[in-house]
């Protein structure tokens, strides 16, 4: 498949996506008024609607024939990744997101944990629609959201966190909603444990390659981001090529970065960069993206070729390129 | 029945629900660690558990005969309130709730933040499990709670709210849940919608009165409740008694009420009071008590005589008397 025809047909399938979360919000605001207009705005403000295409590609590769059977579960998937959002936002004390002010330093943070409940209910909803065992997989992945996030507050600005504690954290939180949507879908298109499997673990490998990718943005600079240049930095976030540069480096440039995390300023950046190119670890993140994608890839092996396993494949070699 | 029969088996209900939920803190504890037993402390700490032994009884009262099957849905009530208090007491900046500190006062908001998100996780993660209409009852039951909190919100120490204002509030936050969990679980024993519906009616009416006796015991004390006299009023609540005094009152009276409501101080509560009894205002709540009481039990003549129904009953009448 050409490029351009990929991109045609997954911007065609986030058109679709942004049209029923529209529509939803719609007649959920006739009901429920501001919580759910305010709540609205940040799951329409934007955003790739990666996670739901990729839940609608992962049940047409399983050969998956009716795409209005999987919807609930794929929009359910974006409506909780944007509950966690307003809530992060809060706890991050993050100012804007999708370059819109966030809900609580707009309207303040009691509404704005409302609003992040609400979000929750609302995918709660739909995903309950599904049999007992899609259902686990979702409550699943959204408590260790929750575990995760209790571990990353535990290692804030921790210099000495690991590898180890930073997999833990990406895996429960970003790689974790990729791995539970692909599988659910699989589970929906009714299609054996062995083929769910290996959708999950193709979700939970791109899905850290994509927090990898966002951690070196983070550091690098990226005008699509939609907040701030080294947000992770100034929370104190302990990132991979942070966390890297930490063990490998000596010495001063150690003691030196020590102080830089600790109290990071914007003007510190090109000291941050040249001590994380010192100890290679921009090169070393970009590696371990590659060979997590790569690992993606061999789990897509057990799926037939088909148009969507192209495109699954196409999100995957973006990804890398970002 | 003897009110000392009826206390008794009460009383086992609770312990049974304390144990199931003991031993559900106990497993979720070994998989996602401090989230959960941060969130068990609370959810722990006692209570009344009035909300899942009236989904039992409910589901008792409709003829249901396995109660390991309405058990899920009992408990996913218990935790989505449990769930809604940890957020209420962030946004209320409650330092105590059933006489222990509160999660944001000990470990931060952020934490108490997720610990809410990851109880209401488990709540659907339990009523997910039951078929589409059910799931629809609870989760339109959890959307209104975050509505009615946005409209309580937009009233916090506006001294012209409605009586309609609070009917809607107290309808959506305290008596909603009731009556989802009652409607629930008559669904859930495979009834007729003219027996979920009478049920639906009996929560909202017996959840009305509920919410109008605690606002009554915020403003005369009780040593039970679990946290300080006026807590409302201090945190700018409209309850019905206030609604009622500042409606009725005038002049020197009404503008007088107003003040103190303004900046309330524990020295006025003597004042108030008497504001309130020259209003009438506090039996005009009590009698809407035993109105909305009154109401709640013609809605059980639907339902054959039972134990289940006796202790329904039992439990009306000792509403009264708290």
């Amino acid at each position: 498949m050409e490029e351009n025809e990929a991109l045609a047909i997954l911007d065609q399938m986030r058109i679709e996506i942004d049209e029923l979360l529209e529509v939803l919000i719609e007649e959920k605001s006739k009901i429920f008024g501001e919580v759910a207009t305010i709540s609205g705005s940040v799951l329409l403000a934007g955003g790739k609607r990666l996670r739901p295409i990729m839940v609608l590609l992962a049940y047409e590769m399983a050969g998956g024939e009716n795409l209005e059977e999987v919807m609930p579960l794929a929009l359910a998937f974006e409506l909780i990744h944007t509950a966690t959002l307003v809530h992060d936002d809060i706890n991050d004390q993050a100012d804007t997101r999708r370059n819109k002010a966030t809900i609580h330093s707009q309207e303040g943070e009691a509404k704005a944990i409302i609003a992040g409940d609400w979000l929750f209910v609302q995918g709660f909803g739909l995903g309950g629609r599904y049999r007992g065992e899609v259902v686990d997989v979702m409550s699943n992945c959204c408590a260790k959201i929750a575990s995760s996030e209790f571990h990353q507050l535990n290692h804030v600005m921790d210099l000495t966190t690991s590898p180890e504690d930073y997999l833990e954290v990406v895996k429960g939180k970003t790689a974790g909603p990729f791995s539970a949507g692909c599988e659910g879908a699989v589970m929906v298109a009714g299609k054996p444990k062995n083929q769910s499997d290996a959708m999950a673990n193709f979700g939970m490998e791109l899905g850290v390659a994509f927090q990898l990718v966002d951690d070196l943005l983070d550091i690098k600079g990226d005008d699509n981001m939609g907040k701030p240049r080294g947000s992770d930095v100034h929370e104190g976030k302990m990132t991979l090529p942070l966390i890297h540069a930490l063990t490998l480096l000596h010495s001063e440039e150690r003691a030196r970065l020590g102080e830089i995390l600790s109290d990071f300023k914007d003007e510190y950046f090109d000291e941050l960069i040249e001590l994380l190119q010192r100890s290679d670890s921009l090169s070393y993140a970009e590696i371990l993206i590659e060979n997590h994608l790569e690992r993606a890839l061999s789990y897509l092996d057990v799926f037939e070729d088909s148009q969507a396993k192209e495109l699954m494949r196409f999100i995957v070699s973006k990804l890398s390129d970002r």
